[in-house]
């Protein structure tokens, strides 16, 4: 089966799409799910996928996977890499596919184990903080059914081998801003003529600097990054505009409110700064709440997971300052929900770059372009974690009356 | 004629295409010369076209009239805008065509006035400060032969009816470097393990603004513009690395080393304060030399133009911080170079943006997406001014003999 | 006897002094300690003091409060406001001498009810980071016996009324760093002369921020303040140098060390950048190991505060980015500390600012030239609190022996 | 007599005395004018002193030395070094009042070759300028005669035994502004309680250089110096303001509006993206008008100078960024001023550095701790260059008539 969950994750690495644009992907996803016997949907939330295997009476549990990738051109120089230019599963969205439809696979052949519903919920542009609540406006718990739990995972930058979850607060609510600074444009010999935008931008990122290490105070968190910024095409003119899109990571509703102030006056104050003659344009690109696993959930889960795969292999990485729109599937349909980390790197690597202080250096994070987790042990851990979470909210299959 | 003039222009005005690429464009120029009894070729340095026109013995007068556009995106809402997206007449070389082939016409149709021979050259790509070099090293003097003077001009927001001539060192020099800086790319929530070059490329405009400020004497010129700054693509990937696009106009090779020297010392500076771990790339993207007005040439020249619109239309407009290639004409067969400045803005809209001390704000600059020169009396005062210029150095015909 | 607490506090406030400098401070504690039938030692570690009490056999309890001002102009308008021009008792140690001549005369008056030695320590320059190790170093304990525990409190800008403790990792290491950073000086007019250091130091302040911003985890904590930039003495001259006075706080030996990495990689590279001729100078003006509470002896002190004040009004304030030397005095001996914070603020005014969320900008902190704690009832409820806590300690005396 | 003015150079030199302080100075100067037989006045426009001698009549001539020093601390390392910790000549008044003196004495021993009144006007406060300002509101020319013209030489770090003369706009305008900027102190290690001043002051520094680089045109001139940034006292404080000190120099009334505009502009937009909460205060230091050598007197009085030391001597430096307060003399009384630079440093060195390309750094300029004139020829020359100017302008004394 190894070979089988290879072939896949690879086939699904080599040919990453865009959040909303995942067309080939669901319907590979579709095909191999109603192989396995699951009734699919496809649609749902605009290019999600929906496989449900019911197996008498008994609750129902919802596993999700998300299925986009992102716009980073792939430099892993791996054999399976991005055959499509300028698009890459760099956050391992891949590996979830796959363990999920493992699970699929795992629990349809011990269908007669089980019983409940096993809702496999495969979703779109999660990237985007927009997949999740896609599907539910679609009319998924109507459609589909509501299930007793939310289960999933992420795969990250951590020791193949270990499985990492945070009961309670576990990411963090991310804004996403795109910031237009409005100059006035002239030849590049007369800036006298011109209301320089690309300065006005880089005052701003300096300035926007300050959020963090001045108005947050150190026992709070936050994050604000300028992943990107653009302005101008050519040297000998400049530009009218500049544009910045902001990322942003809060864990409380009041540090969410310091940060977000901040930032506008900020933006606001260096265009009134440089003379700017029109106001600065702040829209909200995306935003995911943040994240909570529910405790009772995340007890009952970990000890399934923890028996099969060791309990020494499970850790609490505290809250981390990634976002995760799964937590929509749970706040929704007011059910818990528990969802972990899956290690993803060669532990041997790990503990080295561990012992260098090189990790964050050394090992490429989600989001890079050479992103690569390792595909043993990661992908029988993802499959078996999932399994043995999804049957721990299943019921046990009556016995068999004996005859 | 001014019609035609005009529906040339708004033609021309239509259709920009950018350096080097000016296909459609040298096919008119070259259908109409032909028309107009001119031998030409087309292909001389890539795209450009050389119309040549002889009358007895005599000298050879170059005129000159660039006809490359920009990538710039229209937004002067004109019957005759851009119709290719994204590319513009920004800087009015469609007005140096057509008062060129207007001087052509009238110049064929007075033949039997003068003797000598006129070397009519189109030149591609003065926005890169590649075009007449390309032109002479494809041998341009030894296949059309040597001019004993180099005439041109240039349409400027000045006001429409005058001509501005500034003799000696009348344009900078230019230095477009392409700076690379390189970080480490990561999640947005990770800027722990990312370098940013986000925050590197800004903190590097922010310094780049002492070079002037602090480095150059006040008595001394110099322009340092970031006219492109591009980095990342999505808000929650930190990017690997930025790109920055710089323009640098200087009037000395002491200012020029001392600003040269300056910018490369602050981004080497700026890349080891961020931690970079990749050197950054710096690499010269065009130059222009300092262009120089020979003083005697200039003499004669304006004495011929101002008998004909009025000495009190011309005016010495001092050196400008623009930069041009036509000089490389001159400098590479050792011949003197008269260029100048055509007004383009309505006298009245000038006068008045002049008494409110808003012309720099007011009225759109060349390069500018507004830049939009008035048809009347530019067009006609173009072509008079550079037919008047180069009957100053042709010669009299000689008076055909009495029967 | 609260109103000679009160006395005491206003004498003390109005006469502060700085670190190292408390030469009338220490001779009034002095005094008062003798009075109190203490055995009085003065001189210590410069300008400490050590009073002492014993009462049969029995274990040596350290009670520390620290005595030194700081140079804060005064702005409360308090009628006991500082007399000394630029010093004040803005971190409110003269509470904590309050507080613990209080307690000496509690313990004095009630001596036939414990059974063991209290040592009194009054410590200079605790703002400085210098204090409690020139005592140890001054043979604090061979001359005067090693405690079983040290005890100590900070006044805070938190209810009173209230105690704070939090055990474990209590409060952050500081280092705090002295930057100079060298250009050239030249007359303002001609700054092609200069390498201006104003310059150079604004964009080492800017550049600083990202240290917080970008290369610390947001789930680790750090903060990096630059108190004091000093460049210059008159508008007309360029100086030749800048002085920075940074102030940094982190948690953890590796935190601690990427930071101080960072920050000297910082002013390095923008000194780079500027040209200057001369390496910036770092030097260290003092650092403050972080402090730890004793888990075990928390749990006893608190205990018995509790008993007293109510444990209602006890609280967990998490890990602080102050510093404190206390620790020394337990490092040194290998001895348990238990340092607590007490309220200094009216509850009612902290209730409103609380609920109007402008709690930081309403009250003014430690440090800040308004900093006013209220007298009742902050003096009465430490007095309680230490006395509670050395009992805690002390033994019990003896009973009497029946006649 | 050389021995003379060394030896009344170097007690000047050693003791330098600040702006409307100069009482030693001047009561020095009173001494020694008295004793050449001049009508001596102290006390004009506080520390002022003025010498009068008349011969006859004829035109009264006003020969001007300016006699403050600077707040620097002067590391020349002369053995005649300034005895005034942290005051310094740096800006060479010392050679100026030297040079009046010596011509004084020439013009006293001449007496019966001139006919009129030498007015010698030793001012102080030249460098807030405001000491030209002073003495004419304090009734100069009510009380001392109106001169036909004012005469005045500042040494500079030129070619000693050459004059330089730029007639027209010889120096610029000058505006010193103080800058207070509000913020709200707090501890060092709760950032997030203040509004930090220094970052808010850095901000605006690194802001205030696009002033320059940006809004002024190239062909135009400005100088924007910050003098002086200070913040803070102490590591551990965020302190509530920051002052800056600029110093500003402009040649028009447009462009020095345009720069005023802007920097205020800047200050304030900086402020608001800081979320300062009080408005910052801008005020007036001081101001210099522009200085306009009058084209006519400086013919005449260069002739003069010439016709002693030698034509080939004098060269037109072009307008200087330096300020002077000697027009307001001129402007006063509606009368010519001719003010001509004096050389100051060795020529072989200067020719050395010209050669090496290192002049402004090599050469200490004015107002650096290390400006230190040679003594030869710079006393002579100025002696020279001065006294020929005056007879320039007094008439020749009348014949005697024969016996």
């Amino acid at each position: 089966m190894i070979q089988d969950l290879e072939a896949l994750y690879q086939d699904l690495h080599a040919h990453p799409e865009l959040s909303f644009e995942e067309h080939r992907t669901a319907a590979e996803v579709s095909r191999r799910a109603r192989d396995l016997g699951y009734e699919t949907t496809e649609g749902v939330g605009r290019t999600g996928v929906v496989a449900r295997l019911a197996s008498g009476r008994g609750p129902t549990v919802l596993l999700r996977a998300d299925f986009d990738a992102l716009p980073v051109t792939e430099r892993t120089g791996l054999p399976y890499a991005s055959r499509n230019e300028g698009v890459m599963h760099a956050c391992g969205h891949d590996v979830h596919v796959t363990c999920l439809l493992g699970t699929m696979a795992l629990l349809a052949r011990a269908r007669d184990r089980w019983s409940g519903t096993v809702l496999a919920v495969f979703q779109p542009a999660e990237e985007l903080g927009r997949g999740a609540r896609a599907m539910v406006d679609d009319g998924l718990y109507a459609r589909f059914g509501t299930p007793v739990v939310v289960l999933g995972q992420h795969v990250m930058a951590i020791p193949a081998g270990t499985v990492a979850c945070h009961p309670g607060l576990a990411f963090a609510a991310t804004d996403a801003l795109k910031v237009r600074m409005f100059g006035r444009g002239a030849h590049a010999s007369m800036p006298e003529a011109a209301i320089d935008p690309v300065v006005m931008a880089a005052a701003t990122v300096m300035r926007l600097q300050t959020v963090v290490s001045r108005e947050i105070a150190s026992m709070d968190r936050a994050v604000v990054t300028v992943g990107a910024l653009r302005a101008g095409t050519k040297d000998n003119i400049i530009p009218d505009e500049a544009e910045l899109q902001l990322n942003i990571r809060t864990y409380t509703p009041e540090v969410r409110e310091t940060v977000l102030g901040a930032v506008e006056r900020i933006v606001r104050g260096e265009a009134v700064a440089a003379g700017a003659q029109q106001e600065p344009e702040i829209s909200t690109l995306h935003t995911f709440p943040p994240m909570v696993n529910d405790e009772d959930a995340c007890v009952r889960t970990l000890a399934a997971i923890g028996e099969v795969i060791g309990h020494e292999r499970l850790t609490d990485p505290g809250a981390s300052s990634g976002s995760e729109d799964v937590g929509v599937f749970g706040t929704s349909a007011n059910v818990p929900v528990c969802y972990w980390l899956l290690g993803g790197v060669d532990p041997d690597v790990h503990a080295e770059a561990e012992a260098a202080g090189t990790r964050n250096r050394d090992i490429p994070q989600n989001h890079s372009p050479f992103f690569a987790p390792v595909m043993r042990p990661t992908l029988t851990d993802g499959v078996t974690a999932l399994t043995s979470a999804a049957l721990a909210w299943l019921e046990p299959a009556p016995r068999p009356a004996s005859p």
